[in-house]
């Protein structure tokens, strides 16, 4: 039996889930492929808590409990306030996993990779900041990163896969907002957009503050991530996001925002009517091809995969030399905690069966 | 550098097209992953070809060019006339890479795994025997088969890590022939079964006996694999398929059947009638349950994904624990040499990259 080191860098809803499904898995996997995963470090945003040996199932249980009473990992033993992962003794060996939010791991992570680590990353910015800190991390598969686009759904694993067997990207065509992704399903059914983002800000769809959805940076930021994958090597600026809103809107504070979110309604109902009027349908689209990247509202064709989406769901769709006339799709919920935790997991397990 | 040997079993369209895409990648999988992939051994049904060291381009070269001429493997140096791929020592370790359709190979493919090899499949009859022996080839996931379901789709390893990360599966709905989706089309838009069926024999498009297509019995084989993947400990009588002719049809001569093919042309059309009045569409369509399975043509309604298929795509929808509201959805080509032995390569760099 081989021990996996792990080190998870986060602790919120995906961290905690993750915690629960390693615990939860580590018999079959055992069983299946003869390794045991352990956590030889947990941090927060206030410490960090390492066991040489790797915490045991109480003392993750008991991280668990101290973090849904919204206590901080620091009041457990073992734990180091104020220590960060990056603490972490340099010449320990561990998968790095990150899935915090947090900027800035780029650097620190890839430090880890040529000490002779590995990286699986939720954390969509390591990969999204300069091309030079994306191929630091990705060169020689040292870091797997499903879970940064459509969640636990196949989308990296699938590209990297065409890519590695000599496969060319020719369009990849993407729907990866489940927020905005609802609201258009909204809007087609005739509600103002001011009514159905209320309603989705009430339910916590949305980011606290909705222009973090509705800017389209992180739909951008996931694309920028796929256009990589495929082997175009773009800075950050080669995508940019048509926003849902307009310019003077941006900067205004949270609640203005809000309270001035009707007058959004007039010119997203044009563009639904629009659509209609064209016979097809109103979707935020990310259209990457080798020569650059849309990221927009678009018309699509009633009988174009994307039309046929409702709600929250994601859709990606490949065109490449060898799915010439007839796209790789694929198509799923591509956010909540359970699936982008099993993503990440996949990631883990696929890491340590390399034995690396 | 590390050189991973693999022996390949099956020089049809798939294999060759397997070594060209081999030959290709040679470069960018040395580069990313630092491994180079040598042929120690190729065999097809006429007899060995080995080299120690790998076979080189130009020797690999050679074989394409005998092979698309017709041309026997054993015409060529380092041949042995009439040797099977068994008689390659068992000392050596290798992946073992079965493009072949041949039977038998589950009991010395095993044999392989249990001296240190790992097997890749494009086969599916190694794996539609007995449970026994699929859980000896699959056990600690020393065996990997993309390509035995929907060709390149993302299939086997999505179900895979599903299982993996302690999601549970709830139903597969399938539709996973190429051949009898094409024909599901045609008689949509009011062919006669015979019409399309003569087309289709014509154009290449059905196995040299079309009833290896119309019995069900190549989906009856994928279900299974499916279901054993979700961990169902069947037995291949779990997996019955339902034919689109009748048992007297089952045992004339192929050139009789074709002959009397109208006498499926009534049947079929009211089957497409009854599922127009109830507003639907009408798909062959395996569904997998903890409880069973089921192959066969039904009505499925207009909104679900499976209707909006069309001609020879394969469509795979899981629902699960996790994806229990909105399944996994997995589309596309599922037949065709490129994206055959692409998925097989896929497999092999993945395997290649455990360096096990």
């Amino acid at each position: 039996m081989q021990t996996i080191p792990l080190l998870q860098i986060g602790l919120g809803g995906v961290g905690r889930e993750l915690v629960r499904q390693i615990l939860a898995t580590e018999a079959p996997l055992a069983r299946r492929y003869g390794f045991r995963l352990a956590h030889v470090a947990l941090a927060d945003t206030t410490g960090l808590l390492s066991a040489a040996d790797g915490l045991d199932r109480a003392a993750l249980e008991a991280i668990l409990v101290a973090k849904e009473h919204g206590q901080s990992i620091t009041t457990l033993p073992g734990s180091t306030t104020g220590s960060s992962w990056e603490a972490f003794p340099l010449e320990q060996r561990a998968i790095f996993v990150d899935v915090s939010a947090a900027p800035g791991h780029e650097v620190p992570l890839a430090a880890r990779i040529a000490a002779g680590c590995r990286v699986v990353l939720a954390n969509k910015r390591p990969l999204s900041t300069s091309m030079a800190a994306f191929t630091a991390l990705t060169a020689h598969g040292a870091t797997r990163y499903e879970a940064t686009v459509g969640a636990g759904l196949p989308v990296i694993a699938t590209l990297q896969s065409l890519i590695d067997s000599g496969d060319t990207i020719i369009r990849i065509e993407a729907a990866m907002s489940g927020t905005l992704g609802y609201l258009c399903t909204e809007l087609e059914a005739g509600k103002p957009l001011s009514v159905a983002l209320r309603a989705a800000h009430a339910l916590g769809y949305t980011e606290p503050d909705p222009r973090d959805d509705l800017s389209g940076a992180d739909v951008a930021r996931k694309a920028l991530i796929l256009a990589r994958t495929s082997g175009l090597n773009w800075e950050p600026e080669a995508v940019t996001a048509e926003a849902w809103f307009p310019p003077e809107l941006a900067s205004v504070h949270r609640d203005e925002f809000m309270a001035r979110a009707e007058e959004l309604d007039a010119p997203l109902a044009a563009r639904v009517a629009e659509a209609r009027a064209a016979g097809g349908a109103l979707r935020y689209v990310a259209t990457l091809t080798p020569t650059g990247a849309s990221v927009a509202l678009r018309v699509v064709p009633a009988d174009h995969p994307l039309a046929t989406l409702r709600g929250p769901d994601n859709l990606f769709s490949f065109t490449s030399a060898r799915y010439a006339e007839r796209p790789l799709v694929v198509r799923g919920p591509g956010a909540g905690q359970p699936v982008t935790a099993a993503g990440v997991l996949a990631d883990i397990i696929a890491t340590a069966r390399e034995r690396w």
